[in-house]
């Protein structure tokens, strides 16, 4: 089990690989929340999203032959972005196993990283048989997208610098919400965060159908979604929660808030229109929960996580539209 | 004439009303200049633009008496928003006039920020003239968009926050690329920029038909633009240089750049794919002037200031179409 030591190793190994992203404020959106309202815009970061933070804190333990052999990963485009830009970084050869359906600005700039992008359908393929199949014939490691110690880890460092910027604005969050698909960043970011505050309601978001780890948390052990579940959010379609993000995250997390597809359109309108920040639809979940009045906002301080920016121009486009129609 | 003291002292005023917007670092535009890019993206600023600072800056300083009989500015609706956003910080009643064919964006947030508008035909109205007899008819002052000491030392502010976060990063930049309708933001940036800095180029960036300070540096002259003039660009469609903004401008800027409403575009594009960042066709010229190579970037380090991101969602739309069809 990692602990906030662990995070903040992660935080030296990533000392100017990835970008120190800014905790921002605004105007609109404090008036809509009736309070202090933070945000972590990590679309800002290296790759469009925060998974840089896990992938290149993994890729650079691995040994030396381990990198010579290079890596496989699988994820629905932003993991793999991650995992080619530090590899990319770290000289190591990196294959990706992704959806042929994912957003194609996802699967252009993995594959502009140096990534090999291997397709595969989203419904009906095992991506995660595929890419062990392809990393035993290389003698490959598998990245994991997030069940692993060092990932989390990585992707704590968001938490890390969340605690770090609030304390420099003398604020004490009240309660942070991260977006969750299989675990890995709220996992880190809690544990991260208990380190630093005695007192902070962490909750995961999680889109419907989507709903697994705030499922999870109320029966206390893992759930799993429906096969026919859909969402908007191609960045939080895990199946079910990791086993090591879900052991501290039982232990660390308050409850899970859930968030339809239309209320992650209007975040992202919002974004838009007050923040000037593009987000993905995954990206805006934590959002879409303030702004859905999923928590109680007023006279407090929330910071909410922007995970990622990375969503085709078409699909925005068609989001943006509906707001001036 | 005013000197850097002058927009230290604007900083102090704007303490805890103006954000202190990040200096932004993106590794494909690093690539794409083929140096060191930094962003000063005030389109995260309050109002979406830099125009709260000069704004605030000038209604802070007004008597009592003048705050009481309230303020008159016309504005194509950048400066709109910011006179009516630092109105409702200061308990100023304000009156904007401006274009019936402003952005919608810009005319909204106007209303919501409590200014009252007053619209007028862009081509066939003039709106110095509407202002004065209103500001008559109210004993009200007129705040001017760019032509007043404190409106060019409160724009001036982004400067100063550049050769702070320049010094923070231990980065001397070689050039400084700023937008320039009147004129206002890139004089008062060029006076904070020289007065912390020995060797900087700071360079205004226009777009085509409206390179009347481009061409004014060249003549050494106030040069107007053709009546027949238009482009994508709303926030920068002055007619000539100011007076005071020339004074400070032929003495400070270095050559000014040019840029096409393609290229303009092409930037807004940019900045939706890589930055992450809403960006106005206004707020993209100098990011614009980077990628179409109007300036040498190669092995350099170049400051582009972003200065607003109020476009609206169809117009947006519509450009970012273009690039995915």
């Amino acid at each position: 089990m990692i602990d906030s030591a662990d995070v903040e190793a992660a935080a030296r190994r990533l000392e100017g690989i990835a970008v120190r992203t800014p905790l921002l404020q605004n105007h609109a959106l404090d008036e809509a929340a009736g309070g202090t309202v933070l945000i972590k815009p990590e679309c800002l970061q290296v790759t469009g999203s925060f998974k840089i933070r896990g992938a290149y804190n993994f890729l650079s333990q691995l040994t030396s032959e381990q990198a010579r052999a290079g890596v496989v990963a699988f994820s629905s485009g932003n993991h793999a972005q991650g995992v080619a830009a530090a590899g990319a970084m770290l000289g190591i050869r990196t294959a990706i196993v992704m959806p042929e359906d994912a957003p194609r600005a996802k699967l252009d700039n993995t594959r502009r990283l140096g990534g090999e992008v291997i397709t595969y359908d989203r419904y009906s393929g095992d991506r995660e048989a595929i890419a062990r199949e392809v990393a035993a014939k290389r003698g490959a490691v598998v990245v994991p997208s997030y069940d692993h110690e060092y990932i989390i880890a990585g992707q704590g460092t968001v938490g890390l610098e969340i605690a770090e910027q609030c304390a420099e604005l003398g604020l004490q969050p009240d309660a942070v919400l991260v977006c969750c698909g299989g675990g890995g960043l709220v996992a880190g970011s809690a544990t991260a965060l208990a380190g630093r505050f005695d007192q902070v309601s962490v909750h995961p978001v999680e889109p419907e159908g989507f709903d697994d780890t705030a499922r999870s948390l109320v029966s206390g052990r893992p759930e799993h979604i429906s096969p026919s579940a859909r969402s908007i959010c191609d960045a939080l379609q895990a199946h079910s929660p990791g086993e090591l993000t879900f052991a501290i995250n039982r232990r660390l997390l308050d409850r899970g808030l859930v968030v339809s597809d239309d209320e992650v359109r209007e975040a992202m309108r919002f974004a838009f229109r007050n923040l000037k920040l593009v987000v993905e639809p995954g990206g805006a979940v934590a959002l879409a929960a303030v702004l859905s009045g999923k928590i109680e906002t007023a006279g407090k301080t929330t910071v909410v996580v922007l995970s990622g920016g990375n969503v085709d121009a078409a699909l925005y486009g068609e989001i943006q539209r509906a707001e001036s129609g």
